[in-house]
């Protein structure tokens, strides 16, 4: 198949919400876009590096009020077929969650040249704001990415991926953070270090962290919800928050962090 | 404890290799710096970005002629103890394997102030490379980053990483890739698709594709060494090479992947 001209899709990671978190690739990229889509997990400002674009929101939230996949796809297809630079923007890294899948095999059978450009997946912004690795080798051998959101409703069998040591990174598990903390405790120590962090990376960071015993509650009586990070694992209890007590147990926002650190130093 | 100045360290992730490749904030950060301290898998190129700093190479690759990881932490500690802002440069996301959690440890031990910038890890570069998602969901529920490179010689539990069912994302598994994937046939077919991708995210990417059954022959007949990526999973399958043949298993070189899709467009 031809397309008969120079249209390409470029698929480009927007990072955890602050602009600072792009990539240079990603702002050289939006600068040369004609024409950009948008997810609504992504910040708004990002326009401003796309100023000649044609702006499309095709946020899809939960489920609800969504610009239909199929529909997506085939206007990237018909943008790209015009011979227009169709950027196609998600949250974090594109290539992690949020259905890249399901648009790269689209474009494929429709013979649309695609690149992908990189970006910060939103649990690495987590762990920078606690200020901890995700994989201190002094507690595990690596990190598991998981949404706790299937397309079947089902569930991730939580038991299988605690036993495995690693710390776990969930994505997409606020509305089930208490079912999900009840069933890990069944492979993991009541005791085990957990950290909610919401809106990772961005200017609204906000944080607590406890235990597997405690964080559903600490998250909810502190107002987290989506879009968070649910983190799990010893590694997590590096975070200088853990060594401190009762503020352990605080709502940390990312300024209030960075002066406790001055204070701290 | 107070160091009485206003001295920092910021553990900058230098991403996969292309400068491109940094954020926004990670080329800010260290136009800023004083000192540099830089790990030898990060392009030596980064220095032209922060043309004030004084730069020191602290690499150590796979232990040998290393500098110790106890003089790298008093190094960044008494120049920030001086008044500096230290920026300590790691390749991939700095919080993803690399140490970072021991330094992290060691700065909040010493009082010093600490910050962190995020970047992209080489397994996202793999994955952009070969145009899949980590997490396709039609294969999976998610991804597990894992070091084949243990402090004590010992292997992860291969069996139960593979039977959780997500893609596996290997790093520094290039020297058993032989015996990794044969203890993964243990529990996974022979015919799931994998990955190995060299220098993932740089100019001198090199890729091969396979099954767990015939990917280690075909690295090492690419001649294909660390570092590297190494990719299991079905949703490794649904990269374009896996559709073509006999070229899926041949090596591409990031250039001839972009031919071949303009070609194929």
């Amino acid at each position: 198949m031809m397309t008969g001209n120079e249209g390409k899709v470029t698929l480009v990671s927007a990072g955890p919400g602050d602009l600072d978190l792009l990539t240079l690739k990603a702002a050289k990229v939006l600068a040369s876009a004609d024409v950009v889509l948008l997810d609504d997990l992504v910040s708004p400002e990002i326009v401003t590096l796309a100023p000649q674009a044609r702006v499309i929101r095709v946020g899809k939230r939960g489920g609800c009020r969504s610009t239909p996949q199929a529909f997506i796809e085939r206007l990237m297809q018909r943008y790209a077929r015009r011979g227009l630079h169709v950027v196609r923007v998600k949250g974090g890294d594109a290539l992690l969650f949020g259905r890249a899948g399901e648009e790269l095999a689209a474009l494929r059978r429709a013979g649309v040249r695609v690149e992908i450009v990189n970006g910060v997946s939103s649990a690495f912004a987590a762990a920078a704001g606690l200020r901890v690795s995700l994989t201190h080798r002094d507690h595990c051998q690596g990190v598991i990415f998981v949404t706790a959101h299937l397309r079947d409703h089902s569930e991730p069998d939580w038991q299988a991926l605690a036993a495995t040591g690693m710390t776990l990174a969930i994505y997409m598990g606020m509305s089930r953070i208490e079912s999900l903390c009840a069933t890990l405790v069944g492979a993991l120590p009541t005791t085990t270090p957990a950290a909610v962090v919401q809106w990772a990376g961005s200017a609204n960071e906000r944080r607590v962290t406890g235990t597997l015993g405690t964080i559903a509650a600490h998250a909810r009586a502190a107002g987290l919800g989506s879009p968070a990070i649910i983190l799990v694992g010893n590694a997590i209890g590096e975070a200088a928050s853990f060594a401190i007590s009762p503020a352990s147990f605080g709502v940390h926002s990312h300024e209030s962090s960075i002066e406790e650190l001055r204070r701290r130093a």
